[in-house]
């Protein structure tokens, strides 16, 4: 049965340890634990047939370090070492599954440290190729801390392999990993880009991990896996021991499971009496029932946006209508755009729009270079903006987190090109409501067309809460009677669908005077109307403070505590002094 | 046949001038004509007798000036001509119906002249009642140039008999009356009060009454009369004679039944002839269609406004929270009242709310007195702002034109007492959504009192398209969950029963510093949400231009004239400025 199926109504028990039980075999510090694949196989093997006689479902192979930088100092390749992994595992393994182990490469990747994207992509690919040759039945990503290092690694296994991908990052006690992820941004990002399970192991015991479960399941909509290790690791005569026994990681587990993690294992200091405990506590339980979660979410490494509150998508990087930014594009100053980042950032932005598009310029290597250098700069999650399907993709796949895709529209050909990027990297989209006839001027048609895509989206197994529904701003100045076509649409939109939805607020006051008092009047009759994130300038005082206002009529700002601080300076002023000055 | 039943489906006829007859057939310069009903019946029964000879329908008495004002020089009582006058129309009726003809009372009326509109109405009332005593069938008010005087004679003729009441103003070449009524605002009022027909007569030939014949016909969802005079009067050897025959006034007669009038006669110059020429071209025509005209619209006696574009109602004459104002109460210092009036008036508002309720006052007197005071001083329609039924009708009665009652609610006993004054009197009304039990929290329990609102006015005869629904604004400060709630009711309540809604909006922001943004915030959301009218500070500019841009982003203000015209300076200032100081 495939694990795929298995998924879907049944608890899951992977095995424990690796290192551990072959410390206690007579593995040496120093020595490379993979190599005991090939130097003895019979100890890598009973440790599986121990898990086994525990009450396993999955083994995992012993090759959690097995990556060329690790292996390279051995004698052995890594295909040799994953061949030879594989087949103990497989020899003992009988109906259970067999996990491919893939650990952290164990260096630092750009922009902290020196290991690039794609190279750190390749040491991955190596193992899933091989992995996959030899004939494992899963892959397990894990102990990973780094949201970077976890994206080259699900891609290596998707674009080389159809196995099911199980994937694990490792939490500090603060709740976040060492690089700064928090559960909700590796939950927003995983799901996105499409593995099978995901969850924690490692570094805490099952009582500390709790609180971070806790969060993982309030907003995943696929299986949680959890792999703590033995509670707390303690130097005993020079040895690092753990401290919780076999029946406390049992009924910590048990609680866990009740709470909705559907797979089970244990990590450092954790053997087969662990997962025998868990096993014989768990094997008669129904597993959880999995919620779809409604929400609609972007992130980077470590900033999630939820947008369920008013989202600020900062519109500044972008040349249209900007001499300086046009020169500072033709010069590849990078600076000047890393500038703008910074004060959109400060002013309150929530997600960057990035568009680079200049006729003149290569659109493909600049937008992906701008993206990944803003991202080393802002926390932001970031809204790849542009027309070319290939620049897109460019800066998508070295994007760190899950972005934003601006955008698809109705046109067949365009959805063909900018869907599968879509689905393949995990992104959201906005989807504009215009087609091969241009953009209808009536807000039933741009509905139609939103539908259209909603539906187009789901043929590529993207669900619509990653789409957000551009009903298109037009001018005051040159079409009038279709401005409230755009309210009409979103508010249609938002209704019909239940999609979140987002709108270029300023391009309305094109062509006018006193532009920013129609600017901030369109946004809070766009907001009233359903409206989710705007983009805009978050530079221009009177759009935030209309933003600011917004959020406590719509209860966002509770108590309106955030505004009281921002205004309680402003006074309200009285303008009826000239009555008495009058005379009748 | 009643000839309420008859207005139904037929074209009806009036007679022609009694004037030019009796001129004729020997009145002279200062004789007074109703005399001839004492002196000379057989005169006055030979001309009713042509009249009903050319085919008329319903006759009217030679009763034009009998009111105990132009009568006082006579040896004859208002009741002796009165019954005299439809003694013979009645003895030559036969099948025909016979109209009691009121003419104006000839003297001017406050506050332009000296004549009181309580005296008006006994003046009136006596004609009525003695009208009715002798038998008429229906009553005739026209030649009216002043919309006060005409109330005066609707209410007489109202709350002393229960005849139907055709009333018709006479305008001037320019589409006015003498005193400046617009056929709009005469429609609105006349419909408004609840006459059976209206329109216009005199003054004018039939061609120069095209232009406003038209537009009360695109106004008036009840029958249109027409009676010109033929043609416009020349000078000809010392005598009055008129230019139009009666085969030119037949002809353009034809062309006004065909754009929808339904009841016809003749005024000033045309005799016998001219009906006959009437007659025997429409009286095989079908009568046309009336239609419902869905529009809201309140008025003063000279400036009428339709509730179809965002109407501004001024909310300062009210001593809410006011120290000064309600100095000014206690010391019935009406001047800062009516200063209050002209500011509001000056910054745009186009309706104002009159509230001067205060415990310690005279309030029922006190209203009445200010709104008769603001309408000497301001030509803007006002809404009557009282929780006192008294109070209300006090104003309302002596009120020139249609006004806004403020409020009714979802109450049983308020409905009640507030209804039948709505509908004597022909005004709109709000309908706050509370009851019994308060102001419901959910949007849904609001529309359900709105609904009740609308479904118990409907018993009192009153159409939805007088009733304004407000429902509620709440303080962010003390509800914040609350101010969507109102949004989500408005929007409702628009897309359920279509009516036109308003709102209080300064009180969202109670408590909360910086007032004015959430202020114009919520204005905005409030019109994107369907918010027709709310009651406003029109000296706040900030709320003043939120309205300026909303009518440019609805379309209201074409091609944004007025906003360019009134922000053609305003810079659109660029705040990107800073990027470039921005160190790295
Ligand atoms: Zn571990
Ligand atoms: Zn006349
Ligand atoms: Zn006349």
């Amino acid at each position: 049965m495939d694990i795929r199926e298995k998924l879907k109504d049944s608890i899951l028990f992977f095995d424990g340890a690796m290192g551990t039980m072959l410390q206690e075999r007579g593995l040496k510090r120093g020595e490379v634990p993979e190599t005991y694949n090939i130097i003895y196989p019979q100890i890598v093997k009973e440790i599986h047939q121990k898990y086994i006689e525990a009450g396993t479902d999955i083994i995992t192979t012993n090759t959690f370090g097995a990556n060329e930088l690790k292996l390279k100092d051995t004698s052995y390749s890594v295909e040799e070492i994953i061949d030879a992994a594989v087949k103990n595992a497989k020899e003992v393994a009988g109906n259970k599954y067999v996990a491919l182990d893939m650990g952290p490469i164990g260096q630092m990747m750009e922009p902290m440290g020196t290991l690039k994207f794609e190279r750190a992509y390749d040491i991955f690919k190596r193992q899933v190729i091989a992995g996959t040759k030899a004939g494992c039945d899963l892959i397990l990503i894990e102990t990973i801390s780094d949201l970077y290092e976890m994206k080259a690694a699900v891609l290596a296994a998707k674009e080389n392999s159809n196995l099911p991908i199980f994937a694990t990052m490792t939490f500090e006690e603060d709740g976040r990993t060492f690089t700064g992820t928090d559960p909700i941004s590796m939950v927003v990002f995983l799901e996105g880009i499409g593995v099978d399970v995901l969850g924690m192991n490692c570094s805490l015991g099952p009582n500390e991990s709790k609180h971070i479960v806790t969060k993982i399941l309030d907003y995943a909509s696929i299986p949680v896996m959890i792999q703590p290790n033995a509670g707390l690791p303690k130097i005993v005569d020079g040895n690092t021991v753990y401290d919780v026994t076999p029946e406390e990681f049992g009924t910590t587990i048990e609680e866990l499971q009740s709470l909705g993690v559907r797979v089970f294992g244990g990590c450092c200091g954790t053997n087969d009496n662990f997962i025998r405990e868990v096993v014989n506590r768990l094997k008669d339980k129904d597993s959880a029932k999995i919620e779809n979660k409604e929400f609609t979410a972007v992130t980077s490494a470590t900033k999630n946006v939820i947008i369920d509150e008013v989202v600020i998508i900062g519109e500044r990087i972008n040349p249209t209508g900007k001499k300086k930014f046009k020169e500072a594009l033709r010069n590849k100053d990078i600076d000047y755009i890393l500038k703008e980042a910074i004060l959109q950032k400060e002013k309150g932005a929530h997600v960057l729009d990035v568009n680079v598009g200049l006729p003149e310029i290569d659109e493909i290597s600049l937008l992906r270079d701008v993206t990944k250098e803003v991202q080393s700069i802002v926390d932001l999650p970031l809204q790849i903006d542009s027309t070319d399907p290939v620049a897109i993709e460019a800066a998508i796949r070295g994007y760190n987190g899950k972005a934003i895709i601006n955008s698809v529209n109705g046109k067949e050909s365009v959805m063909k090109d900018i869907f599968p990027i879509v689905k393949k990297y995990g992104a959201c989209v906005v989807g504009l409501t215009l087609d091969e006839d241009g953009i209808p001027s009536k807000a039933e048609d741009r509905v139609k067309i939103a539908e259209k895509i909603i539906k187009r989206a789901k043929e590529y197994g993207i669900d619509k809460k990653h789409i957000l529904i551009d009903c298109l701003v037009l001018t005051a100045s040159a079409q009038q009677e279709e401005v409230l076509e755009t309210i009409k649409a979103v508010k249609m939109v938002k209704e019909k669908f239940n999609v979140r939805t987002t709108l270029g607020v300023s391009n309305v006051s094109f062509g006018l005077p006193n532009r920013r008092l129609l600017n901030k009047t369109f946004l809070s009759m766009a907001l009233a109307s359903g409206l989710d994130a705007p983009i805009i300038n978050p530079k221009d005082d009177d759009i935030l403070e209309t933003v600011y206002a917004y959020k406590v009529l719509a209860n966002e700002d509770r108590d309106a505590k955030v505004y009281i601080d921002k205004f309680k300076h402003v006074k309200n002023v009285k303008q009826d002094v000239k009555t008495s000055d009058l005379t009748l």
